[in-house]
């Protein structure tokens, strides 16, 4: 089962420079068996084109390495907090992908302008807050995770699976890693129409409400009709 | 005969990530056979790595199923309100492509900056109103269609083979669904230059009109006089 | 020598579409042989993937066709008003390539902001006026021509190979096709730098001027040093 | 040990189209070896899909060629000086890379806005002065490289290894020519998202110190635990 999943965990990365999401090692999938409650995770700083299946480093949610020769990606203590967090979701992506990271930089949150967005993400992409200097100083990449799970609190984290950290870049997740880095396209895509959106018109309002609720109700939930049924 | 319609809508469904206008399952095409009465339509959610001929929908244009094991595009609705009230037209696009969306979530039409735009399309490109609430909850791709078809009525759709939907997307026609294809490259190319042109030049003004009407007519009409004779 | 002639002449066209500088047939290359006063130009609306050297067209500079089965393209009559009114240059080509087109869409020259402008062009690259309707009328593409042939009364027209005609699009020229496209290539990718730097720097300023002299100068001219002595 | 000089000089260079930074010949890479003082360098205008390993020019850093059939780089006088100031360098590379040369147009450094360009490069990325007319005129690519040894006198040329030179464009090193051309690469794809971020936010401010700090170090430095132990 975890030679399963570590396939899995790397044909999800592999989509990332296939989608042209990353530049060198800049980005990682993770997806997590919960029975096992063991994730495997991109090794660090490890070149795309010379990754393996059997590189993928198995984690637990205490933050121990289980299996693997090379050390986790840098990003895994953000990982572990949003798999604790968030029980549903099966899969999660960091990258430094161009537009997103660029809203990131600006410290935004992308509007829901239209049906592209509202068809995935339910409402405005959050941009969450930087970390205090302690918060960074004492455990970065922990106290990262923990402040994406702040701003979630209260709200549905399966109706928006994707975040911006300001000044860095975006976090998505899904029922697994394939789904996590389908967002991560989504958002891509999104925040570049979003911002060329705004160029055409300054006084650019979000899309009606009832547009919203109608284009994510279409493919999520009890009544969604998109696609093929499964 | 359908056979020949179903591999012809086949090849125009694979032209759209050819030429960069879709992302994921973001698109479809339809192209009708004006005798039989039906047209045939990209099935739901279905990626466009695995499609083939034979997974074309054969719809009507009261909208039941006439052949097909997959469900009809969610689009299709809007599809039939333009076959229905278009009579010359063989062929419908539908794609999110990135500029020509970031237009329609701007809520803007696009106006004739060149000849780029004014060899094939005369005049501004529109963007149409959004829907009302209980025209979205009621039937929301009809009256998407309808809500073009409104905009159109006493107009050539014939000269204006392109319309956007506000906080939505592109629509495009043709005699076939290889030329709607076409004109969806020529709008999204369209829209690329009109949103760089107005920022290096904030007064700018649609090109004179002895000049849209030269270069739309040496293409179109009795006098046209670009290309072969065929 | 006119097969050579039409052999190099479907090469350098071919190298629009490998450079990104046309969508469908929106682009043409032409090449003249001085001493026969005999041009080989690419024929109109023929798709670049069909296109063969025995398709291009030959043409006087009376506007006869000399040779070919096809029509020549319908700018045919601007490049013959160059090739007149230039008695040095070798090659012409028209593209739509989206930067340099969407400066002409906003009427305007390009400033010579850096070192890559400078390096093959020197000073501002013009955009010439609109025709009257009158002009238009009469006669558009060989009037385009002589509205080039205006501007550069008294010009060096080997120093500033390039020209953008206000709301259409680049003409540009070299010793002969293969040069007219490398300018073409040099002229999008200048347009693109341009714009950029003109949105990061509201207040910019062309290039000083002894470094435009300097970098024209090390490549042009009787003291230039850049390459190889051939 | 020169032979293999010139084919990692070459690979390096090769790294330049590959990533997408250069036009035609656009750009070139050097790198030396500190025990002969003899660096290799390309050569001066020969198109990058022609060039051999042989091809290399070696110099010494007086200026004289020590070995090869072509031209080096006209930028080699440049590259010397970065070495003869910069003792810990091995790699040089000079791009007109489309978002640095944008920003070197634009006259202005490139503020640390995030974590990607924090990960590379500690600070602000310098734009350095014009040269005056004098210097232009006597040695212009020497002074050129003086002028940024200049900027970076009693600053730390290790934490900062990429400079832009104003209305021209970048240039950056490394360890090796490898490292300076994944500079060259990172450049670009900060420049980029630095743009985009600014047009989305005119508020901007660069990232918090202390996540410039943690983001640099931990990649940098004696306390560095990004990717694996070597």
């Amino acid at each position: 089962m975890l030679e399963e999943l570590k396939e899995r965990v790397y044909r999800a990365n592999m989509l990332l420079p296939a989608h042209g999401l990353v530049t060198f090692t800049w980005g990682n999938v993770s997806e997590i068996d919960r029975e096992a409650g063991i994730f495997a995770i991109k090794p660090s700083g490890v070149d795309y084109d010379k990754l393996r299946p059997e590189d993928m480093v198995l984690m637990d949610l205490q933050g121990h390495k289980v299996e693997g020769r090379y050390n986790p990606s840098s990003d895994t203590a953000t990982h572990i907090e949003l798999y604790k967090a968030f029980p549903k979701i099966g899969g999660v992506v960091h990258t430094h992908s161009s537009w997103a990271t660029s809203w990131a930089q600006a410290g935004r949150g992308i509007p829901c302008y239209g049906t592209t967005h509202a068809d995935y993400m339910y409402g405005e992409i959050p941009c969450v807050r930087n970390l205090t200097k302690a918060e960074i100083q004492e455990a970065y990449e922990k106290n990262t995770g923990l402040s994406i799970v702040e701003y979630f609190a209260g709200k549905d984290y399966g109706a928006m699976p994707a975040v911006l950290c300001k000044n860095h870049g975006p976090f998505t997740w899904g029922k697994d890693g394939a789904e996590a880095v389908h967002n991560a396209v989504v958002l891509e895509e999104v925040a570049k129409m979003a911002a060329r959106a705004e160029r055409l018109n300054p006084q650019i309002q979000p899309a009606p409400q009832a547009m919203q609720d109608k284009h994510y109700y279409r493919k999520h939930g009890a009544n969604a009709y998109y696609g093929q049924a499964t």
